[in-house]
Parts: structure tokens; sequence; C-alpha cells
């Protein structure tokens, strides 16, 4: 057969033959028989990666604790050797736009469902007696929080676990918040998804970069000031007062920066007890809510390009203003110290605004245990849950550009209807958002919506409270990591949901953290309908 | 001066001249000094008919009870006169468009305010040791109740007030039901409102009736239909097994037609525990809930247009999902015999998803008693209470028609991740929506859902608890009238909230009533400046 590029471009289900009439070894190797699958490629990629991290755990496990180095082990033995396989015997298909996503979420949910292996074999979850069905979805449940970098927990016995198995744990929210990074700047501005255009009309001098064939130069960028803004957090937090050991520094930075939630103290951030230490995390989880190009171009120019950002000035603000409200609250209704409301205020608003969900109460009931508070600071915070941080960033829930974008869509059509003829197109800062992508915005909101009823109706349907399923699913959907009610920031979900209210809210932090779509679209048969006929026309 | 008809339809804050040069004892009249206010004119009008209700009321009660004969009889005075001057010594001023809105919020938040005097010269809420200001704030609660057809009540002893009062009661309702209909479907159109302009786009032959001069010919139609469907209902009720007297079928009709809630039992429909009432009850509720000038057109052609209006379709295919649905619930999960389960869950959807609000509860904790369901059906029922009837029906809530140009937007905006380029109108039926109008529904839902969370924050932040807050307002602003936990349909609004927190409930049910904008627009202080402005010009 001739050389054809663009056929081997558009890729065949089984590769026969090389390119060239008389394949080298390395060709012969190369076009060996290998199934189409992106989703399986994709996932071997990413379990082989997942296996390195699990590596690095299992040699500070057997340096450390030595309690779970053989279940570590063998994990990594398991999620790589799958991931290789995966790898090597898969090729990645040319994707149609509607694949796309159903690629992006069956690999989620297929990583999520390995990296529960180390909990499985090491038994993490093996306490007071639950059986192995239980073991499994505890597990599932806390790699999915892991992740989908939610930070909700089902863990009740922290002791069980060794310090390996733990920085394992937060390892996962630190690859969680690179996937979805490199996801949504680098993979999803091919989709022309409305985040993304409206990062682009935020930021033209870099969306070109995004739209050509240099994404990946783009993604590998991100990666290094990632990387970069994790060590400078460990660095930040090890100096800080009370911080006195690396592993803590590590741990805690790993979830700064993707703004995840887990912290290896059941007390979280409550554990050290310091004004020092809470500002300065405060410091971090604001920088990592916010659009990591921006991190980048920070970097490039040597300046600060923050507050020319209007995401970046309107997420301060609402950060700010609800502090303010928060604070106030907690002191005049609440009758809190004012020092202690200021404290556990910001700390709580800020926790919550970007989405990552650390604590400060140092126990329950304290000034930093929110669900101690008057209904309405409780309510601002689930108002905070569902605004989220800033879109390019590793926070969840809508972000805040969109939430403005829905903000000047309301205010339009209250002037709409006094003047009827209005012209007021959608500003973001000084860019004109395309009517289109206003109309992509409110669809993904109410999409959003719809995601939450649906939500909140089976976790009650399979037995939750009301008020706790409300905040789970809200935390859940928007990947904050600490509910209302029984599921609040010093409590574990294990004890308000049921074994598949669990799995219902493992399976809504992936919802949430990929933004719907790639989950919803997984489930649509048609994407597989159009691939299979494809594939029968192209024969 | 000359004769300028222009000006004087334009209106003059003094009228000094008359036309012609001798004026006529007629004219004379005419052109008193008399002080330019739409606000105040409407209002007049407005109280002018509220009072001769009260008449009828004063009569009854006279003729029956005789308790509250005297405070009837004064209430009838003093708003037949406050009526009666605002009518003759104000007239209406052009009003442009941005003034319109502000206008009828302020003439409903007057009427409110003066329909609360029946009553507090009754003492109707001077029971159990309130305070004058308790009695007040609740005659206000209970008159905002009933003119927004709202049906949420502060009583708790039904025995302390006679029938006549009691029927001014459901009067309320019948006003507002009525008041609202002329305001959506006759006033409003001029003012481009989105939900009426879907209205034009289902049924274009009667939208030119709207549009021009013969507005008020339209409004005059509705109005026949509306009152002959309450003399038919209470027909209907009266026929049907149980309704023994004809004062319980006329004061369940004055409910029914205007889906408001109100009944003068304390136990609603449950009451009479007969399956046939509930069934009529039901029927009725349904129609009340549908789009009165479906009603005329079926009147006028002597057909059925119904099924072939794509909203009542699916306002139906709505109320029957969620009955299945709840009913289901019931049976399966709560384990209620299949009877009851059929019969309370119907009769509730159909009560909550026409914005009705009547209980067929025979007691607190009998099958009827929603609030002691299942979670998953009581959720169900807080998202009927968001939907709520069509539109131009006496209905609350955020309307089927809005509901489904969401969906589609939802839709849309989903498979335009796909298909960017796709172009995909939203239709409703064979009708295509215009961009702009679903851009404005759009914004209305976000209002809504903004209030929600202002309503939710205010009345948490008066003391109320999360639960019961949440089925309050959420009951309030869709004019339903029971709510979840401590306000159900077996309980009193004057358990559950303190007295700011009744007001806050008092102002969203007329916010509600409205759809947002016109309580919106009278506190905007542009409108008041543009309109002052505009006299300095003139003169």
């Amino acid at each position: 057969m001739a050389s054809d590029p663009g056929r081997i471009l558009a890729g065949q289900k089984w590769c026969r033959t090389s390119v060239s009439g008389e394949p080298p070894r390395l060709d012969r190797f190369r076009n060996r028989r290998r199934f189409q699958s992106s989703t399986l490629n994709v996932t071997g990629i990413s379990l082989t990666a997942v296996s390195a991290g699990l590596l690095a755990c299992t040699l500070l496990e057997a340096l450390s604790s030595d309690r779970d180095t053989a279940a570590l082990f063998a994990a990594t033995l398991l999620v790589g050797a799958t991931g290789a396989l995966l790898w090597c015997f898969t090729e990645p298909g040319t994707l149609r736009m509607r694949q796309i996503f159903a690629t992006v979420g069956w690999t989620w949910m297929l990583t999520t469902l390995l990296g529960a292996a180390p909990y499985v074999l090491a038994g993490t979850f093996a306490v007071s007696g639950a059986g192995f069905v239980e073991q499994v979805v505890n597990s599932v449940f806390e790699s999915a929080s892991g992740f989908s970098c939610t930070g909700a927990t089902v863990m009740t016995d922290f002791d069980n676990a060794g310090s390996g198995l733990m920085m394992y744990r937060q390892l996962t929210q630190w690859y969680g918040g690179m996937g979805v990074v490199v996801l949504a700047v680098a993979v999803l501005p091919f989709l022309g998804v409305g985040g993304l255009e409206l990062i682009s009309a935020e930021a033209p001098g870099t969306s070109s970069d995004r739209l050509t064939p240099r994404v990946s130069e783009t993604a590998r960028r991100l990666w290094v000031v990632y990387a970069g803004f994790t060590v400078l957090s460990a660095a930040a937090l090890f100096a800080a007062d009370g911080f006195a050991s690396l592993y803590d520094a590590v741990a805690h930075a790993l979830t700064a920066a993707s703004t995840g939630g887990f912290s290896p103290h059941p007390d979280s951030i409550g554990h050290y007890d310091s004004a020092v230490v809470e500002t300065v995390v405060i410091v971090l989880m604001i920088l990592g809510g916010t659009s990591f190009s921006l991190h980048w171009r920070a970097l490039a120019t040597r300046g600060l390009p923050y507050w020319r950002n209007s995401e970046f000035r309107s997420y301060l603000f609402v950060l700010g203003v609800f502090s303010l409200g928060v604070v106030a609250l907690l002191w005049l209704d609440d009758g809190m110290a004012f020092v202690s409301a200021l404290r556990a205020g910001f700390f709580n608003v800020v926790s919550l605004g970007t989405s990552t969900g650390f604590g400060n109460a140092a126990g329950s009931a304290t000034a930093g245990d929110y669900v101690t508070w008057v209904a309405g600071a409780q309510l601002l915070l689930l108002f905070l849950m569902v605004v989220g941080g800033c879109s390019g960033s590793t926070a969840g829930g809508i972000k805040v550009m969109r939430m403005r974008v829905l903000g000047l869509l309301m205010v339009r059509s209250v002037r709409k209807t006094q003047t009827p003829h209005l012209v007021m197109p959608v500003r973001l800062g000084r860019d004109v958002i395309a009517e289109s992508v206003v109309a992509r915005v409110a669809g993904f909101f109410l999409l959003h919506f719809l995601m939450m009823i649906a939500g909140l109706l089976t976790v009650t349907a399979l037995g939750g409270e009301l008020e706790a399923s409300l905040g789970a699913v809200v935390s859940a959907l928007g990947n904050m990591g600490p509910a209302l009610g029984e599921a609040g920031p010093t409590a574990s979900y294990a004890e308000a949901f049921s074994l598949p209210a669990r799995l219902v809210l493992a399976l809504l932090m992936i919802v949430g953290r990929l933004e719907i779509l790639p989950i919803l679209l997984a489930f649509v048969p048609h994407v597989y309908r159009a691939q299979a006929l494809r594939r029968v026309i192209r024969r």
C-alpha cells in the first residue's frame, strides 16, 4: 500500500502494514496490531504517571512508617503494569469533537477506579468491621475525592494508614489538579467550550497559542508553573511557624496548589492552631484559585499582570465581600469575639471560595467549625461553593467569570424590559463577549443547576438527610470538600451517607471537576453509534 | 389657552383651564385641580373594587355569624373612601415603560397594606396575647398572601373570625388572581416582557389584539371568562359529594379559580375527607393553572384548543410525571398503602404544580401531610413549586413555558460543544423563539434564583430554620402556600418565623406574583429622577 499520511493520521483499527515496504525493527514494534482506542491509550498514560507517584510513595513508606509498604508496592505494580500495557497496546484514534468529551470522561472514571487500588490493598478502610464492599466503596470515594480535588473524606481513623499512603492521598489531588489544568487550558480550546472562549476573549494575546498546534507547548509551560508553584508553596509552609516537618509542608503544598482539601491531619489546618500558618495557607489558596496562565504570564513578563485581569479583580472582590459579610455575621449575630470571627471567617471564606476545603477548626464546635455558625453565614458559604475560583485555575465551581457573565445577562434582561430596543453587549473588562458564548454560559449554569437537583434527589432518595445532602451535593459538584450539617468540616462523610449515596457523590465530584459535559457525554450512546458507523463506512 | 389635545393627553400636573372657554358644570368637575399620579389613581380604582367586595362580605357577616359586622363595615368605609378619594382627586399621567413597572409595584403594595385593614379592625389575630404590632404584621402577611394568591397563613385560631371575614379572605385571592391576569395579559404586553412575547409566539392570532388599543377589550373578555369559571367551579363543588353548604363551595371556588390556597377550614380540603371532592378540586386546579386566553379561545371557537397548545401539553406532562414519581416514592419507599399514596400523591402534586396550595391532610402526620413523606418526594414537590403553572394563568412560579425554553437552551449548549457551528433555534411547538426572548427568559430565571438566595439569606438571618426557610421562600416566590419543615400544609407560618421574617415573606409573595420586576423597579430611584426631570423640562 502506498504511503498515505492522511490515512495514517486518520487512523485505522488494525495497522497491518508499515509505511515503508520493508519495516525496520522499531517500525515493526510500532506497527504491531494495536487496538485503536483513545480512551484506553490516554488512561494508560494517566495510570503510568500515577504509578510513578505511587513508586515514590512506596519508597517513602518503606523509609518511614513501613506499615503499608507491601500494599503500596503491589498497587504500584498493578497500576503501573495496567498503565504500561494500555499505553503500549492501544493507539489513539482521530477524535471528533463529540468523542473527545467521552474520552476524557472515561479516562477520569477508569483512573479513579484504579487509583482506589492502594486503599483497598492496604485495607485503609478496614476499620470497625467494615465489609469488603464498604471498603471498596470508601476507597473509590476517597480516590474520586482526591483526583477531583474535592477533599471530602470518608476516613474516620487517620492512624490506620502509613505516611506513604497518606502522601499518595495528597498526590491524587495534585494529579487531578494538573490533569484538569491540562484539560482546561490545553485540550478544551479545541472544543470551543464557553469558559475557554471566555479566556480567549479576556487574553487575546495567548489565545492564538492554544488554537495552534502549540497547545502541547502551552500545557508543558503550565505544568512547569504548577510544579514550581507547588515547590514554592512547600517552602513557604515549611518556613511558616508551626510546620516543623517537611512531610507536612509538602503534603499541604500539594493540596494548596491543586485546591484539593485533603490533609494528613483529621483536623486539617486546625491541627497547627497558628494564625501565621493560616495566613500563609490563605495566600496559597488564593493563588491556587487563580488562572495558571496568568501565573505563567507573570513569570514570562516578570511583571504582575494580576490586577489588569478583570476576572482576578472580581475574584478578590467576591472573596473580600463574603469575608466581611461572614465576619460581621459571626461577630454581631453569633456573638463570637472579633479576633476569632476574623480568623475563622476569612479562612473559611477563602477555603470555600477557592474550592479548597481546608478547615481551621481545632475541634468540633470551636470557632472554625462553621456547622455551628448562624444559618446566614452558612448560606453565604453555600453560595460561595457554587461560585468557585477563576477559570483556568485548579478550583472548581461555576467560576467567577461565568458568574459575571450571568450577572450581566440578568442586569441586561432587567434593563431591556425598560428599554426594549437597548443594545447592550456583555463585557468583561474591555472585551465584548459574543452572544453565542453568553447563551452557552447560561446553558452551562442551567446544566449545573439540573445536576444539583438530580444529585440532591438521588442522594436524599438513598437516605441522606436534607441539609447534609444539599451541602454535600453542592460541595461535591463544586469540588469543595466539607459540606453542611452532619458532613461538616470536622466530620466524615462515612457517618452521614449510605454506601450508594457515597458512590453517587463520588461520581458527582468527577462530574463537577470535568464541568459536567465529559461525564454526561460518556453515557450518551450516539457518540459511539457515530463512531461505529464511521468505521463501517471506512471499511 | 388654546385647546391642545396633545398636551391634554400628555397630562399636566395642575389642569387649571378647561378645553372650552366657558366650561359646563361637568367639565368644571372634570378639570378640577387633580394631582397627577398614575400609582395613586390605579390604587384608587383597585381599592374601590376591593371595597365593593368588602361591602358584600359585610352583608354576609350581618346575615350570618354577625360577629365582625361593625369591623367589616368600618373597613368597607375606610377602603372605599380612600379608594374613591384617590380615584377622583388624581389622574394618571403618561407613563413611560420604566414607570409602568414601578406603578404596578406600588399599586400592589398599597392595596395589600390597606387590604389588611379588615383583619386589624376585626382583631382576627388578637389571639393568645399578641401585641398590636404582631397583629398588624400578621394582618399584612395574610393580606399579601391573599392578594398574591399564595395561600400561606399565620392564622392559628380559625374560629376567631366571622364567616364574612373569612369570605373576604377568600375574595382577596380572587382579586389578586384577576388583577394579575389583567396585568399579565392586558397591561404587560405594552412592556414587551419575555413571558408575554412567548404567549404571542405561541398564539400569534391573539397577540395583535393585545398590541392594539383593544387591550382593554381583551382584559374585559378575560374577566368574563374568569368570573364564569369561578361560578362554574362553585356549582361543580356544590354538586360534589361533601360540599353541603353553598358558602363552602363559593369559598373554595374563589381559591380554585385564582389558584390561591386559602380555605375557611384549617385542614383545607382534608376537612371533607372525600375522594370525589378531591377529584373535582384536582380538575379545577388544573384548569385554574391553564392560560385564561386559552379558556377564552375555547369559548369563542366552541372547541377544545387545549391539546393543540404545546405549553398545556408540557404542563399536563409535568404534572403526570411528577405525580407518578411521588406516588411511586410514597408507595415503595415510604410504605404507604397504594390507594392512599395515589390519592395523597396526585392531590399534592397538582396542588403545588398549579401553585394552589390546598392540602388534603385530614390532620397532622396523616397520608396527605407531605412534611412526613420521604425526602425524595418532598424534593420533587419543592422542584414543582419552582415550575408553577402555564403562562397567562393565575398560577405562580417560573411557568412551564419558561422552563421549556430554559431546557432547550441547556440542550442546545450541550449540543453546541459537540458541533460548534450548529444552528439550532429554540422552538415551542412550531414557533421559533427569538434569541432576544431566550436571553430574557434566562435573565428572568437568574433573577428568580437571585431573589431566592437573597430571600433565604434574609429569612435565615432573621432567625428561620434552614429547611423551613428554604421551603417558605420558594413557596412565597412561587405563590404556593404551604412549605416544608415547620411550615408544612398542616402548620401555620406564625410558629416558624419571626415578625420581620413574616414581613419579608409577605414582600416576597408580592415579588413572586408580579414576577419580580415591578417590585424591583419600584425601589430603583432613577425611575423617579427621570420623571421629575421631565416635569422640570416641561415647565
